[in-house]
């Protein structure tokens, strides 16, 4: 079954800087080059009732593919290298079909 | 602008229980009656990361739309005799194209 995995999250970096638009750039070029990514994408989160600012959002065909994404090097290496110093708070939600 | 609107919550009734069924039943038939709710999805929310449980998914074309959801009677109602008395817990989050 099909698993939309997304994570909402608060960057360290000022709305609108360069080291936003290169984090953003720079998460779509990783993460869009793993295989089993598909349908990535980057939204504003827009609603005053949360103060987390940005979504991603990736679509995984089962199970393997999701554990597969999770365990490759690039993802490890993204996560260690540029999540956990530039992003200040996030949560993450899987969705399946109800 | 499009805008994807959300919620991420847990009922207060037991998962898989009538009182679930007739939530979900009756949320889709209320919210989706209101003029302006476009591809209203509802999932299962499955990430161990959180414990919330299911999420409510709709868009509206513009912030005119959006508002006139909020307003309506039928919205206000589906809070105060449902939203309220039924859900544990939740979070908002809308979403924008980058």
């Amino acid at each position: 079954m099909p698993i939309q995995h997304t994570v909402v999250f608060r960057l360290t970096h000022p709305a609108g800087s360069d080291e936003e638009r290169a984090f953003l750039a720079d998460a779509r070029a990783a993460l869009t080059s793993i295989p089993g990514v598909e349908d990535f994408r980057i939204s504003r989160q827009v609603s005053a009732k949360s103060d987390l600012a940005h979504q991603f959002s990736m679509v995984f065909q089962d199970d393997a593919a999701y554990q597969s994404y999770n365990d490759h090097p690039t993802h490890v290496a993204f996560v260690a290298d540029r999540w956990v110093p530039e992003v200040a708070e996030f949560q993450e939600y899987d969705f399946a079909e109800a």
